[in-house]
Order: C-alpha cells, then sequence, then structure tokens
C-alpha cells in the first residue's frame, strides 16, 4: 500500500500543467493523500508547486502546506497574498495554524491575522503563539471535545456532536466544572455502553493525566510514551482545560528530539538531510570541522613541545593516533551512555556513585586493552619492554579520565540548561585527543626521561 | 502531575513488607499507575518485588510486567509457577502476551501455554508468535473492533460493544466483507451522528490505510507517522483483515532504532543504559574498544613504515592526530546523514548523484580548512611553506576519501541488508584513521621526497 512517485506521475502533472488541463490534475490529487500530494509538490518545479497550491480547494491545500518542508512552504507563500494565507489558516486546527503563523514576519503575522474571519480561530492562535514552541503550550491544539460535570448523557452528546464537527480525532472526553477546571474524563468506550439519562458526575473517570501548560515537550513525551497516552490534557496555573496534545505531534518530537541528538553526535550543527542544497549541508557541518582544526592545532603544539623525544623514543609518536583514537572512542561512549539517561530521564543515584562506577569499568576496559596492547606488542610488533609498559600505562589513564570527562560533560551542561549532546561527537573527540596526548607524552617523560 | 519515586514511599514498601501488611500494600499501589508500580519494583530489592507480585492481583500486576525491563521479568519469572505466569498472560493483550511468552524459553513456553485456559487466546498468540518480531505481524494484536458490510448500524453496535469489551481503545472499526477482507473503516465520530438503520456499507469509508503483515516494523513506523495514524490495520496475502497496529507500540519502535542507531555511532553495542551493571556496561563498549585498538595497531605499523621520515621531517609526525581526527569527523558526518536518509527513506536520486554531490561538499570544506591551517600554521605555527602545502594538500585528499567513505559503507550494508547504522561510530573513525594517515604519509612523500 506504500505510496511511491514514480516518473510516469510527475511526467503526467507536468503535461497536465503545461496544457492547463486543470480537470486532470484535480482527479489526479483528489485520489490522493494530502502527505503524498506534499511530497510531490517537492518533487516538482517550484512554478508548478505554486500553480497546483492555487489550483487545488484550500480545504486540501492547508492540509498539504503544512506536510511541507519549512523552506518550501515559506518560498509559496512568498507568492500567496496574505488573504490567500488566511484562507488556508482558517482551514488548520489552531496548532498547526499557530505553528505555520509563527514562521511568518511580524509584519505578515499581522496582515494575515487581519484576513481571518473567525475571530474565535483568531483569539486561540494569538494564545497559542504566546506560548514556547518547545513547551506543551507550543504543541497542543484548542480544539477538544469537553463537558461540564453538571450535564447528563443526553446533553452531553448533544453538546459532543457540536464540538466533535471541530475535531478531527477524538480521543477523550474531558469534564470540566463551573469554572472550566479539569475534574476528569469520559472515555469513548463508556460512553457508548451508557444510559442516556446517566448524570456525567456519576460516570466519569476522576482520574486523568495532565500537563502544564509550561512543562517542556521532552517531559510531555516522557510522560505519554510511559502511560502509553493517545491525547493529553493541558491545565494552566488555574487547573484549566485550556488545551490538548495528540500523540502524533509527540511522534514528530520524539523523532526530532533523536536525531538532533544523533547529529550533534556525529558533529552537524543543525537539521539537515541528505537531499538539501550543498550549502545547507556545509554549513552544517563545517563548524564543527574547524573546531576540530583547532583542536588539531593544539596537538601538533602539544607534540612539538614534546620533540626532544624524538632523537631518543621516535617510536613514541607512532602511538599517538592510537592514544588519541582510545581517548575519543572512551569519550564518546561514555557521553552517549549519559545523554540518553538524561533524555529518558532515567539518572539515579549520587554523582560519587556515577564516578567510581565510570572509573570501575574503565579499569576493566583499560587492563584488558593494556594486557592486549603489551602481549600483541611485544610479541609481533617487537616493542620494547620500556615502550610497553609507558604506552600501556598511559593506555589505562587516558581511558580513565577520558571516561571521567565524557561522564561529567554533558551532566554539567545538563545542569546549566545547555543541551547535553552538544557534548557528544567533536567537542568530546577532539578535547579528548588533546588531553590524551598530553598525558601520553606526559606519563613517557616521567617514566622514560628525555 | 509527574510521578517520583520518594525516598518515603520506598521505605514505606520496605516496612510494609517486612510486617506482612497487606493492606496497606494493596492500598498504596491501587492508586499507582501500572508503569508507576513497574518503576518502584526495579528499585526495591529482588525478594520484596516477587512478594508484590504475588501479592496484588493479575489484573494489575500483568500490566505491571509488560512494563518491567526484560531482565526483571525474566528473573520475576523465575520464581514463579507455569500456571501463575499462565493467569497474568490470560489477563494480557495478545501482541503483550506474545512478547512475553517468546522471551520464555521453548520448554517454559509449551508448559505455560498448556495451562492458559482460554482456547482462542491461545491460538491468537500462537498466530503471533510465528511471525518474525520485527514486522507488523510481530507488532499487531488480534484485539480490534470489526463488523461486516452487510450489517446495519443497530447490529453493529451491538456486535461492537461485544467486541469492545475486549479493546482496551477503540480507533476505528474496521469493516469487512463476509471473506473477511479488508474493505474500509468507520470512524467513531461518523457512527456518534448516524442513525441507528443506516446500512454498514452505505456509511463506511472504502478508503483504509493498511500494512501486510509481513512489512518491517520501522516501514510501518514510517507508514503511520507520516499519514499521522493511531491505529493501522494489518493484512495478509489474501487481503484478510488479522490484525491491528497501535501507535503506543510504534512510538517504542521509533524511540528503539533512533536509540539503536545513536548507540551504535557512539560505539556500545548492546542496549544498555546508565544504571545496568558494570559487567553489562563493559560488555556492550569493550568489543569496540578492543576495535579501535587494532586499527591502532594498524596505524602504528603504518607510521613505523614511513620512520626514515623522522629524521629529514620530523615535524610530519606533529600531524599525524589532526589528520586523523579529521578523516574520522568527516566520515562519522557523512555515514550519519546517510543512515538518517535511510531509515526515513528519504534518499532519492542515482548513487553517481550523491557521488558528485559529496566529493563537491568535500571541496569546499577542504579548501576552506586548508586556507586555514596554511594561514594560522604559517603566521602562527612557523610552518615551513612546504610542510603547510603538504599537510593542506592531505588534509583535502583525506576529507574527500573519508566523505566517499562515509557515504557509501552505510549503502552498501543496507543494500546487502545490514543494519547501515553499524558503519557509523568506531567503525567508520578507525577505518577513516588509518586511511587518512596512510593517505598522509603517502603524499608527503610525494612531495617532501623521503
Amino acid at each position: 500500500m506504500a505510496f511511491e512517485i514514480t516518473k510516469e506521475l510527475l511526467e503526467n502533472v507536468a503535461i497536465y500543467i503545461q496544457n492547463g488541463n486543470d480537470n486532470e490534475l484535480n482527479k489526479l490529487f483528489k485520489e490522493m493523500h494530502h502527505a503524498d500530494i506534499a511530497e510531490v509538490l517537492e518533487d516538482i518545479s517550484f512554478e508548478e508547486a505554486v500553480y497546483i497550491i492555487k489550483l487545488l480547494d484550500s480545504e486540501t491545500t492547508s492540509d498539504i502546506l503544512i506536510e511541507l518542508d519549512e523552506a518550501v512552504r515559506e518560498k509559496i507563500f512568498e507568492q500567496l497574498t496574505a488573504k490567500e494565507i488566511a484562507e488556508e489558516i482558517d482551514k488548520l486546527d489552531t496548532d498547526d495554524a499557530a505553528d505555520i503563523i509563527a514562521e511568518l514576519s511580524e509584519e505578515r503575522q499581522e496582515a494575515v491575522m487581519a484576513q481571518i474571519e473567525d475571530e474565535e480561530h483568531v483569539k486561540k492562535i494569538e494564545e497559542l503563539l504566546s506560548y514556547d514552541e518547545n513547551s506543551a503550550g507550543g504543541l497542543m491544539a484548542k480544539e477538544l471535545v469537553q463537558v461540564n460535570e453538571n450535564w447528563n448523557v443526553l446533553k452531553c452528546v448533544k453538546e459532543m456532536r457540536i464540538q466533535a464537527e471541530e475535531v478531527k480525532h477524538v480521543h477523550s472526553i474531558y469534564v470540566v466544572n463551573d469554572a472550566g477546571q479539569l475534574k476528569g474524563r469520559l472515555s469513548l468506550k463508556d460512553l457508548l455502553v451508557a444510559s442516556t439519562r446517566t448524570h456525567i458526575s456519576e460516570i466519569y473517570i476522576p482520574k486523568v493525566d495532565f500537563v502544564h501548560v509550561n512543562e517542556s515537550a521532552e517531559d510531555v513525551a516522557n510522560v505519554m510514551r510511559k502511560y502509553d497516552l493517545e491525547a493529553i490534557p493541558v491545565v494552566d496555573d488555574n487547573d484549566a482545560l485550556v488545551g490538548r496534545i495528540t500523540i502524533d505531534d509527540i511522534v514528530d518530537v520524539i523523532k526530532e528530539e533523536a536525531e538532533k541528538d544523533y547529529q550533534l553526535a556525529a558533529g552537524i550543527s543543525q537539521d539537515v538531510e541528505a537531499d538539501d542544497s550543498i550549502l545547507d549541508l556545509t554549513k552544517a557541518r563545517l563548524p564543527w570541522l574547524i573546531l576540530a582544526l583547532f583542536g588539531g592545532f593544539i596537538s601538533v603544539s602539544i607534540l612539538g613541545g614534546f620533540s626532544d623525544a624524538m632523537t631518543t623514543h621516535y617510536q613514541l609518536f607512532f602511538f599517538t593516533p592510537l592514544i588519541a583514537a582510545m581517548a575519543g572512542n572512551v569519550g564518546v561512549q561514555s557521553s552517549a551512555i549519559i545523554v540518553q539517561g538524561l533524555a529518558n530521564d532515567s539518572l539515579k543515584g549520587s554523582l560519587w556513585k556515577r564516578l567510581i562506577k565510570e572509573v570501575l569499568q574503565s579499569l576493566i576496559n583499560g587492563f584488558v586493552l593494556a594486557l592486549i596492547l603489551m602481549s600483541i606488542g611485544m610479541l609481533f610488533l617487537k616493542f620494547s619492554f620500556e615502550l610497553g609498559i609507558t604506552v600501556a600505562i598511559s593506555l589505562v589513564t587516558v581511558i580513565i579520565i577520558a571516561s571521567i570527562i565524557g561522564t561529567f560533560i554533558p551532566i554539567i551542561l545538563d545542569k546549566r540548561g545547555i543541551d547535553p549532546a552538544l557534548a557528544t561527537g567533536p567537542f568530546i573527540t577532539t578535547s579528548n585527543d588533546i588531553l590524551g596526548i598530553l598525558i601520553y607524552f606526559s606519563i613517557a617523560k616521567l617514566i622514560l626521561g628525555f
């Protein structure tokens, strides 16, 4: 059932547009899901995409627009009047509407908002725009079904029918009191089996998960995932029900968070994809490489400072990439484990316990590796014992220190409100490279005395 | 509203168990969500956890058991008889039941299955066990609400009430024909507004997204995410409706996939968490470090092979960590972008186009970095021009080759059915380290002639 864009499809679209065959285009796109149409629009020329957006009815195009890549959507909006954009916004749920409005310039925002006819809709969008986009308020939609605890099932069903008209997916029916405070929920299943004259206060479930409007998107995701929720109501400081968040938005949050962490660990500084332009890709990659280059300069200087060893113990220099690589690898391992623990909110115990654990682990890893190094090095690569023991001791020391740094930098960043994932990748590898080389040559100097 | 395990709570649990105060324990856990109870059980001693599992009713404990860490669950099951496990399984939805059964030894599986009273349940679990756990069949549950297209709304609602009894969340009502083939769906909202005498065939929506039972979990996740689905029906080769997958399972798939990729990129070979035992953590980390160590040996040998340069151009050796680090960083960047593109199924265009793009990008990055290297190196670090140009040319070459390797290794692995994420992390950094150093000294030898 997977949709695939075929060459034939794209050719047909191009021909229909060339011939102004609007009927065929309408027919073609009517059969397609808006997410698929969005994919097609990203694959054809920009002029063709604008032609199709202008052709299709705003019910469909509004759904298409939210699926488009932000960059493409921005370009298309440049071709539309404030009134045309307002028509699209009008058709969207408040959360999607607010997301799109937020992308416009302030000037354009005002112009578009002035053109939206439904004042209620405008007010709701303005409220949503006031929240941080990475908070529950920034994720939630105002569309939800809520009933008063004092109603009976008959009145409730009647009201629900009206409210359900503007809610795409009804997950739960939220129960509020006269002050609008969240009291509980009615499950659809319960409603299906209840008799019409029952009072809501008798059948509602008072236990309901909810989040506060200022809670972070990541925390909301953790709560919804843990309790397997498909929607969660959002309350304000007065416990008043102000919106609800659905799982499809959370799926995107989880995906984006994970991709961001992954990209940071890989040394890519902004959200890029393989098919972005060379310029975008370069902008995302070059800064980290420049950082690594400057790290490289430092290691060049350190090695230069130990150049005396060149004459007496030149073999030491053969091991610098090995020591640097081990330091980098160990650091990335440690920091990745901590970053995931922080993201899943699963780190327990004191910092001291963590320090001891990390050192013990590094000792085990270090001794196994040192043993392999000594035996292979002396048996096959003909190291002198002096050289072997120097490299081995350095290796163990470097592994311990690299793992401590890898563990604590993310924890410190997180405590200071900085994304701990920044600590993984090039940052950790570069600083551990430098430190590893410095430790290695310092130990060598101590043992071999050059 | 976030649940937190307090010291007080754990102390109370310990005291109640010590005193055999089952009433207080029952009261305490009755108020708690099963996911929270699972967290508590993972924080207390194993004997205490078993005590509580044996104490609480199987309705609750079955839900707790599926939330537990696999290792903890396994240990608890060792303390239960086949009959006790069967009672838990009996209470679970078929998908969770099958997941848990699959963890038992074959012998234990048979013993437990023989004890489950509901034969229908056993048959369904057996069917689910026959599918690959990473396929749609492995994810789906047999619990769903389906109605025949030939029924009217009255009969439909009546049947639904019966079926809904055993379905926790009713997302969609699936419509089938007499042969059991999936024909479409009834949305709950449509049902709320329809009159009781309408025929199902008149009101059902024939357009329905579905997946085939053999489709991969990752593909199912992509489909559900793209179309914002909360549940998706699963069909077999004959288009017969055989199950449905809900979004909460997909959220876990997305999360696990992302974490796995992240861990592989960081050089951690199995699913570990910060709070796992030192042994588990070492097992997950050491193999990659050993790989990196052997890579280190190779670079030691390569450098040894160029030891002639020690006397005439010893400064070259100061740059090996810089070159190796750049090769590693560039390789990881390239492979990460490809791995994400493959995961999201968003890689388009031919391999040749990708090659050209990667080379162009590397040329830009390489030239900028080489320029910085030359200017800073000659102005501040007093490199000779000869040395500067040698390192600069090597840098550009290494960056191009590292990015090509980083791009194509994941693509090749993916084509051969191997997880492309394996290519990121230590594997790419180690091989690029080695290659980078080899290229660097080869170019140096060519230019400087030692």
